[in-house]
Formats: structure tokens, sequence, C-alpha cells
């Protein structure tokens, strides 16, 4: 109690994904959290204000993250690119060694409806803050809204891919984050030019 | 009781949505809406399964519509195309005689967090319906994910001008929905396509 505990954040979280996974978000108290990561309650609420905390923490940097590549693009960039230079930074916040950490988050978040609903809504939040950040760089509605949602729409099925169970028929190299936006985002500017047809 | 009432749906939904506005919607109650509509609570559940669905039902329709719209579209058509097929059905679900309904819903949900949070859902599953239906074109993923979410976006500003208040400063015609989703269209083609720079 009290006392200074190596890596008690990440013992924490690690353990509380993994009795997500194991008996369902619902199922799982802090209580059983603390115990399966040798740590106490207290120790749990020291870092995180609740259950729910564990898998939707950082939203407040995760954003800034987005909003600080936005605005670090060179001025005079079209807004598309400003938010390429955005979505280029996402692999700061989720490096490759977190994959495992988000893949077994995506699995849980999967499986319950009000956790579903949580993560459309971090990424509703993560649309207006990039639109906002367009507007302080001069771009008008709707453009800036719309290329928002472009980007948000760019990391979604990018992170989607990212975090999806690897297929064991695929030889080729696992691509990481950085790639996978590379190619959704160029995917993205095929499909709005016409391409890519069925 | 169990007469045929004129009107009862419309008269119902327009009780609700009166009331929402004026004492919030979680203040508000099926019997209060009965009443101002001059009808009972039981026709009101003849109508609608509880108070929420008076802004959220016909969302099953409103998706056929769009999955509709996209399976139309000329055969070898791009899968934007497709999209925009769907979208310019959109205004025979929205007609230009329901926007007061349609104003005065937006305002009831732009207040009230939980709605907002539904709202999303709505568009949400709107995203995956339309995605499903380009898959059913050929569309490989991820275009047919990014092409769906595009077309959700463009849905989704047009639809945002579409119940704002007007601007009294605004001498123009006012645009309806049809107009206001070619232009958002247009918009994101643009962005997309590097343009409208900031």
């Amino acid at each position: 109690m009290g006392r200074w505990e190596p890596n008690a954040r990440e013992r924490l979280a690690g353990a509380a994904l993994e009795l997500y996974a194991e008996h369902g978000f619902d199922k799982t108290t802090v209580a059983e959290i603390a115990q399966r990561a040798g740590l106490t309650e207290r120790t749990f609420f020291r870092h995180f204000a609740d259950k729910r905390e564990v898998l939707f923490g950082g939203q407040e940097d995760f954003n800034r993250a987005f909003v600080a590549g936005v605005a670090a693009a060179p001025a005079g960039a079209a807004p598309l690119d400003a938010v390429a230079v955005a979505l280029a930074a996402a692999p700061t916040v989720l490096p490759e060694t977190r994959r495992p950490h988000a893949r077994a988050r995506a699995l849980v978040i999967a499986r319950d409806p009000a956790l579903r609903e949580r993560e459309l809504i971090k990424l509703a939040s993560l649309s207006s803050v990039i639109a906002a950040a367009l507007r302080e760089r001069g771009v008008a509605e709707p453009a800036a809204s719309l290329t928002a949602e472009a980007g948000v729409a760019v990391f979604k099925v990018a992170f989607a891919r990212w975090v999806a169970e690897p297929d064991p028929a695929d030889t080729g190299d696992i691509a990481d984050l950085a790639g996978l936006l590379r190619d959704a985002l160029a995917e993205l500017r095929a499909v709005m030019a016409g391409g890519t047809s069925g």
C-alpha cells in the first residue's frame, strides 16, 4: 500500500484485458483485476477511474497527437495533406509494440455493444477535433468536416486491419500501422477519383 | 380506444417532439405525449415501442433505401458512383416536407448526449450496410468500407446543413437535401484530389 509498484499501470491493464477476454467486461470486477495483477484495488484506482478507463483512457492524448499533426503540416498544405501528416504520426501513439494489447482490446470491444458504442463516440470526437484544427488553419466548412471524416475513415479501416487476427495463409510481410494508413489513404483517394470499380 | 384515429402516428410524433423540445427528452413521459396529441397511451404503444423510437424509428427503411440505391446502380459503375446513386435517392425518404420535423428532431438530439450517441450508432449501421451492399457488387475490401464511410460522411455533412437553422442573412435560395448532398460529394471529391487548400 502506498509503496511504488513497478509497472503497476501496465500490469493492471494487462490483467484487466485478460479477465475481460475470459469472463466478459461486465462480469469482471476491479477486485479481480487487482488480484490478478498482484496489486490492491487502491492502486487500481490511482491509475484508472473505473473498469472502462482501462480500455478508453488516453483519448485526450490520442486526440492531441492528431491535432498536433494537423497543426504541424506546412503552411499552405491542402487540407487532406495536413490530415495525412497527422495520420503519419499515429504510429508514435500506437507503436508496433502495442499491437498485442490493441488486438486484445479490440476483441473485448467487439464482443460488447456498449463498448462498441463507446468506440464510435471516441472516433466521432477525433473527427470533431480534427475538423476544428483544420478550421484553425483557415479551411472553410464543409471542407474541414469532410476532410476530418475522411481522415477518420482512413484511420478506422487501417486500425481494424492492424488489430485483425493475422491470416495464417498470408505469407507476406506483416504490415505495420504506418503502411496500413498509407494504403487506406491511397485507396480512399482512388475511390474518390472514381477508381477501383467492382 | 381501438377506433381508427386519423394521422395518429404523425400527431404523436409531433406532440413528442414539442414536449422533448420544451422539457427535454428525459423529462417527458408517454402519458404526456398521448395527452398532448389527444390520444391514449395505448394508441402510442400501437405506433412506437418507446419514447426513443419516435426519434429513431424507421432506421430499417432508411438503411434499406440506401442499399436499394447501391444495388440499383448500373453494372460496372465505380463504387463511389453506386454510392452517389444511393445518396441521390435519400430525398425520397427525407422529402422537403419533412425538413421542419427533421430540424426539430436534430435540436432535441443535439441537447442529449445519449441521443447523440444513438445517432452515431445509426450512421455506423448505415455505413455497415452500404459496405455490405458494395461487397455484393464485387467491390473488394478495404475499398468497400472506405467508400461506404465516404458516403456516410457526405450524408452526415449535408444532413447537418439541411437541418441547421436558416441564416437570416442568407438571401439566396434555400438549398434542398438533394443539392446539399451533391455539393458535399463534390466537395469531398475536391478535397480528396488535394484541393480547397486552407
